[in-house]
């Protein structure tokens, strides 16, 4: 039996190679740290036979089981209503009942949120939960908040988001001082529609390492360690982001195909453009990050790509352990009530 | 004497590289089409000093004197109120008073929007103006509106986007009936915010060749020949990809570097390697695409990248030759009046 709120819960169920790659990114975890326990919810029967699949004799993995999946394609809301007591839902209320401290999902990110919403509500003084994500293209790396929890967001969301990611950035990015910027039309203060208008006057009388507006093109640009903006944005950002990563990797693998081809016999292009190569697609793997967190819920809930595979899970169990090792609930609380009061 | 109503304004002075590129690249377009008379608006001297300094001699190419140029830094409407007689604002006057039939500008966007909407008004019916912009990785086109005319869309102006796009699309892409999309956070229906939805519901309601949402990864992934989104977005979405591509291309470069320096003395990486690198770096080229529409004015407003060499000038001055070809303008009033009697 786990001993209350040292565990990992584990949506088995969730994202587009469950379970099998779940349990296998669980395994990996679970093996490399024994004494952090993980609950995977989900289809006992499917999960055990992955887990003698694998060839898992360990002792820190239980089961906790759940009858249904909410869906890719199932609405968020409407698919937790409906569908009671889904992998989801069970592995979210894990950590309302203080079985786990965090909840870590692949699945449907909006009904992640929503579960996350609704059986753990938002810390002492949060007024939105947001999605923020690590990205990284060469030698830099940004958090990227909201993108995708919320849709309607109103200046002190925006705000909020900042203050949080900041403590997040210093923790994760290991930035003393994170610069923040604001997702905008155009550099100039005054640029953009009233709520970029709004939260840049804003932004500009908190303690935060404000450094202005940023474009779409500085995102990964290096200028800033966290960009703020609404969800709505933030995820077409990030899709667009990987649509045209996956494109161009795809071009230069073809361009490098013909390049080898046209190589005198017996002639290499050598271990270089290999590592290279690796290295890029690396940079732009959001395995290789693992999981995003849902800054802002009381408790800790990680949202992991629906693609994931065993390393991105392993991954995602990875920052989940690491934000209940900084506690970064508790400084987002005190942050926000002392400038609350 | 040029004869009214058949030239093209130029503003010689907007972009990065004016007033040198763009004499360069209006000089391309005049020696091109003879026929067709080019006016650029800007500093009488440095105008005729370019000229001379590129040998001109031809017959088709006018000046007309502007005081002063709206900056990249300066605020559209502020700057349009504040230097009267710009080089934007005497292009976008020759259109107005019918000496020329469209203008084309690599200058301030929003300033360039702000003369058009100002100067020349929208077409009959027409509620907003937007910009649309064709864009390309790889084997796929795809138009873009709106790229940051206007950061308030509601529903109606969308859908006039998808209307004119779907015009537009077929002229340039040549697709006799162009797929539509809405820019969203997911596929299904009922996804998104306010704006998303209630666009969705009035797309539907047309006679569009409309296939639904269209989530950021799908942007460059040939699925659709039209993308509809709100100017701020859409500008976002923009600069994003381009922030993207550069960074990849250089990644990509210097990743190819080290495999030709590893290479065996002599050994060359051939030419395939080379021709492949150039036509993904074209492919990923705005100044291959020349300049992007501003459609819905009445008038022809072509805007050009801020950082628009002769060639790119050259490019956008073609687009706006092959808009007036095609008339594009009676056919968007022509649809709209139809749909709403």
């Amino acid at each position: 039996m786990v001993a209350p709120g040292t565990a990992i819960a584990v949506d088995a169920m969730g994202g587009d190679h469950a379970p099998r790659e779940v349990v296998r990114g669980a395994i990996r975890a679970a093996g490399e740290q024994p004494g952090i326990p993980l609950i995977l919810a989900g289809d006992e029967v499917r999960i055990k036979a992955e887990l003698a699949e694998a060839g898992w004799n360990g002792s820190n993995i239980e089961i906790a089981p759940a009858k249904c999946v909410i869906e890719m394609s199932d609405s968020p809301v409407e698919g937790l209503r409906r569908k009671r007591g889904s992998s989801i839902e069970v592995a979210t209320r894990l950590v309302k009942e203080k079985r786990a401290f965090s909840v870590v999902s692949a699945g449907n990110t909006g009904a992640c949120v929503a579960a996350s919403t609704l059986f753990l509500g938002v810390l002492p003084q949060v007024k939105k939960a947001g999605i923020a994500v690590v990205l990284s293209t060469g030698d830099s790396k940004v958090v990227v908040i909201d993108v995708g929890a919320n849709v309607y967001s109103k200046p002190e969301h925006l705000i909020q988001y900042g203050i949080m990611a900041n403590l997040y950035a210093q923790s994760i990015l290991e930035v003393s001082e994170p610069k923040i910027g604001l997702l905008n039309v155009g550099e100039e203060d005054e640029k953009g529609n009233a709520l970029a208008k709004e939260t840049f006057a804003l932004f500009q009388k908190t303690k935060l390492n404000f450094i202005g507006n940023i474009e779409g093109n500085e995102v990964f640009g290096g200028r800033c360690d966290v960009v703020v903006c609404d969800g709505f944005i933030g995820n077409v950002v990030l899709k667009t982001a990987e649509g045209i990563c996956e494109k161009l990797v795809r071009l230069f693998h073809r361009a490098l195909h013909e390049a080898m081809a046209a190589l005198p016999n017996g002639v290499q292009l050598g271990g270089s453009i290999r590592t290279a190569m690796t290295s890029l697609e690396r940079n732009l793997d959001y395995a290789e990050y693992g999981g995003a967190p849902l800054l802002g819920v009381a408790g800790g809930t990680i949202i992991a790509h629906g693609r994931s595979d065993a390393r991105a899970i392993h991954n995602a169990i990875r920052v989940a352990r690491r934000m209940g090792e900084i506690d970064l609930n508790s400084r987002i609380t005190d942050e926000l009530c002392t400038l609350s009061t």
